[in-house]
C-alpha cells in the first residue's frame, strides 16, 4: 500500500508505476514522471533530491525515457524498487518530507502528457490470428484467408514516426486517392476518406536495442521490450484499398496513431503471465520459445460521439489472444540483422478475438463487417465507420485481487478535415 | 574560381557547395562542413569567426544539418552566397587568413564522414516507370506489369531510418525466411540471402517540414527539398519474395540502406534542370505542376569484387528519366495530412532507363533478368547477384561546361552474415 490514496478501481496502484513525461500546465520543460492514484510523481525532482542512483538518476533528468530505456532490466527493475521504497505507507523519506512531497507529487489535472519518448522508427505488426482471418475473408474469401506467410512469420510493416501523437491530441479527417464510380467505370479521385476507422493494438517499447547486423534470440527479446502502451492506428480505409498494391499500406496510415502516454512496465505486467495460443504449424526454431507466454490484458475500444453523454463500447477484447506473442515480434525483426534502438515503437496490429456477440473486433471494418451490419450507439445514432466529432477511446488493465494494472486512456477526436485542403 | 585548387573532373568546385558532417580522424565532435576540391570546409570554426548571420551561424554550430534544413530557402541561399564569397578567387576573408584557413581547411583524407543528419522517417518511392514494368514483367507478365495505380501515384511505403549508414560502411548479408524446396514442395525456412541486390536510387533530404493535418501543394513543394544524396536501397530479393504481400517490404529491406555523406543542394542542382517525362493519363490536380522539371543528373553504378583490380559499371543512368518528380512525391506524401520533419529522407526508387545495351538497369534483378542474364566483371568472373566481398559502388554528377557538380560516392562492402547469426 501508498501513503498516496488510490481506489481499487485506479489503474495506477503502487503495483503498476508506469512511466510517462510531463510539463506543468503552461510550462514548457518536460519531465519523467510516474503515475500513482490520480496523481503524477515528478522524478526528476526526485533524482535531484538524491532519491536515485547512478545511472538512474542521470536517466531520470532527461525529457524523454529512452536514456532510461537503454539502461536495461537491471536498471529497470531497481528504480521500480526503490519508487516501490519511496511510495510505500511505511517508508519516511517521502511521506514525511512535504517539501518534497509538494514538489514532487502533483494532480495529475495539473499536468500535460507528452510522448514518452523519442521514437525512431515505429514498426506495425499483424499478430492477431482473428484479424487477419476476419480481413482476409472479406477481401478473398474464407478458403484464402490468411496470406501464405502469415503462419509462418509475423507479418509486419514500416510506419510513420513523425505523427504519432499523445492520447488527447485531435486527428484531422484525412484527404487522399480514393477509387469513385465514375462514367467511364472506377476512377481515381482525391477525396475526403470516407471510411474512416481505428484499430485497437497495444505498441510495445523496445528498451535495449541490439546492433546492425546482429539479431536478438526469441528467448531473450523479452528483456529488450521495456513497456507497452495503447495504441490506435487510425487507418482511412478508402485510400489504403486502392494505394496498398503492391508495397503495402502508406498514406492510409501515416497521418496519425495515438498511443497512451503511460508506459506500463514488464515488471508490472508479469503478474499478469498467462498461455499464449500455441501454434500450429510449429514455428522455425528461430521463433520458437522455451517459455512461451502471453499477458492477460483487457481491452476495450468506446465511440463517443460529439455532444453524446456516454460513449458506447465498440470492442472488447484481450491480448493474450494473440498468435504471435512479443519476443516473436522482436525476434523476428531482428532476424536479419536490423537494428532496433530505444524508444522505438512496435505495434501488435489490431488485437480482435472472435466471439459469438462480436463484441471482440477491434475495428470497425472488421466489427460492421466491411460496412455492412451498423453498430448501435447509446445516442440512438449508428456507425459505419467513424464521423466527425466522434472520439475514440482506448483502455486497458489487467485485474488483480483487488487492485488493477491498467494503461488509462488513448483518446482521439476526428475533426474535419483543415479547409485549406478542401477537395 | 575559388583560390582552393579545384580540377575539372572534381565533384567539389564551387559550383557546388554540398553540406556533410564529419569529424577529425580520431576526434569524436560532429562538425558541419561543405566541400570544395579535396578539402572540406569546416563551417562551425567559420561560424565561429563570425562569418555567418543568425540564425544560419547558430545552425553551423550543430552536429547535424538539421537545423539548418529546416531554415528553409532564403537561408540555404543567403548561405550559399557567403561561402560562394568565401572561397572565392577575389575574396581575401579567408584566402588571406592563414590561420583560420588552417583551422578550418582540412584534407578530405584527413576527416571522417557521417550521416549527414538525424533522419526522423524513411519514406522509399517506386517513381521510375522502367523499373516498376521491369519488375511487374518478371512478375506478373508484359499485359498486367504495373500495378493499376501506379500510374494514377508515386507508389511508396515507409522505410527503415535506423539502419541507414554513410557510404564506406561495410554491410553483413542478411539472413532471413525464405521458401526453399523441400520433400513436401515449397517451404518456408531461415536462411542466408542467396539473392542479395543493390537498388541505384537518389534520396532527397526533407528542408522546411510540414504540419500535421496540412499538405504541401505541388508548386511549392520544391521549396521543400534541402538538397540530394546517393541511395543504395540494399534489397534481399529472396526474403522480399516471401514477405512481400500483403503488407509490402519488411526484412528484405530494413538491414542496411546506404547514403553518400553529401548533400547537393538544390541551388547548386538548379543549372541542371531539364525537361520531366510527360504524363499520360494526366495526373489528378494535385500532383499538376505547372513548372515541371527534373534534374540531368548522370548516375552509375559499378562493382569491385574483392580483390580484384578494378570496379566493373554495371548501370548507367539518370535522374531525369523518373516518371515522377520530387515535388510530386511531397505533394503525395502530405496529401492527406502527414507531417514532413526536416531531415527526413525520401528515396526515389531503383532509378532504371531502357536502353538496347541493358545498360540502364538500376539493380541486378533488372540487369540479370530475375537471375537468367549473368553480367561479365573485369576480373574474368560472372555475376547474378552480390557475393560477399562485392563492393557496390554508386556515383553520380552533373556536366556543366568545364567543370561538373558531383555527388561523390556510396559505396558499401558486403561481408558475410555475422557466425552469431549462423543458419
Ligand atoms: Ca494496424
Ligand atoms: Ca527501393
Ligand atoms: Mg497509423
Ligand atoms: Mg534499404
Ligand atoms: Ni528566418
Amino acid at each position: 500500500m501508498s501513503f498516496v490514496p488510490c481506489e481499487p478501481s485506479s489503474h495506477f496502484p503502487l503495483q503498476n508505476l508506469p512511466y510517462g513525461v510531463f510539463s506543468r500546465r503552461g510550462a514548457h520543460d518536460r519531465r519523467i514522471c510516474t503515475a500513482i492514484g490520480s496523481y503524477v510523481l515528478d522524478l526528476k525532482s526526485l533524482s535531484d533530491a538524491g532519491c536515485f542512483s547512478q545511472p538512474v538518476a542521470a536517466a531520470f533528468q532527461q525529457g524523454t525515457l529512452n536514456d532510461f530505456m537503454a539502461l536495461g532490466r537491471t536498471h529497470w527493475s531497481e528504480a521500480r524498487q526503490t519508487l516501490t521504497q519511496l511510495l510505500s505507507q511505511e517508508s519516511p523519506r517521502l511521506r514525511d518530507d512535504s517539501d518534497l512531497r509538494s514538489k514532487a507529487l502533483l494532480h495529475q489535472a495539473d499536468v500535460e502528457m507528452h510522448l514518452p519518448a523519442s521514437i525512431g522508427d515505429y514498426t506495425d505488426f499483424y499478430l492477431s490470428r482473428e484479424h487477419a482471418t476476419n480481413c482476409g475473408t472479406m477481401l478473398r474469401g474464407a478458403d484464402n484467408a490468411l496470406s501464405p506467410n502469415w503462419l509462418s512469420l509475423p507479418v509486419a510493416y514500416h510506419g510513420r514516426s513523425s505523427s504519432i501523437v499523445v492520447s488527447g491530441t485531435p486527428v484531422h479527417r484525412p484527404r487522399g486517392q480514393v477509387l469513385k464510380d465514375g462514367k467511364d467505370g472506377k476512377q481515381p479521385v482525391l477525396d475526403r476518406c470516407q471510411i474512416l476507422d481505428f484499430e485497437l493494438e497495444m505498441g510495445a517499447f523496445v528498451g535495449r536495442g541490439n546492433g546492425m547486423g546482429t539479431s536478438t534470440d526469441v528467448n531473450s527479446a523479452g528483456d529488450h521490450i521495456f513497456g507497452l502502451v495503447l495504441l490506435n492506428d487510425w487507418s482511412a480505409r478508402d485510400i489504403q484499398k486502392w494505394e496498398m498494391a503492391p508495397l503495402g499500406p502508406f498514406n492510409s496510415k501515416n497521418w496519425a496513431s495515438s498511443i497512451s502516454p503511460w508506459v506500463v512496465t514488464m515488471d508490472a505486467l508479469a503478474p499478469f503471465r498467462c498461455p499464449a495460443p500455441s501454434q500450429a504449424p510449429q514455428a522455425l526454431p528461430y521463433l520458437q520459445e522455451t517459455d512461451r507466454h502471453s499477458f492477460d490484458i483487457c481491452l476495450e475500444a468506446e465511440i463517443l460521439p460529439a455532444g453524446a453523454d456516454e460513449p458506447t463500447r465498440v470492442t472488447l477484447s484481450n491480448l493474450k489472444h494473440l498468435y504471435w506473442t512479443l519476443p516473436q515480434m522482436v525476434a523476428h525483426h531482428t532476424v536479419g540483422g536490423c537494428n532496433l534502438r530505444p524508444g522505438d515503437l512496435l505495434g501488435t496490429g489490431t488485437i480482435s478475438c472472435n466471439t459469438a456477440d462480436r463484441q471482440g473486433l477491434g475495428c470497425l471494418l472488421e466489427k460492421t463487417w466491411n460496412g455492412t451490419k451498423p453498430v448501435k450507439l447509446a445516442d440512438g445514432t449508428e456507425r459505419l465507420y467513424l464521423e466527425n466529432g466522434d472520439t475514440v477511446i482506448l483502455r486497458g488493465y489487467c485485474q488483480g485481487p483487488g487492485y488493477r494494472v491498467g494503461f488509462g486512456e488513448c483518446t482521439g477526436q476526428v475533426l474535419p478535415t483543415r479547409t485549406s485542403m478542401d477537395v
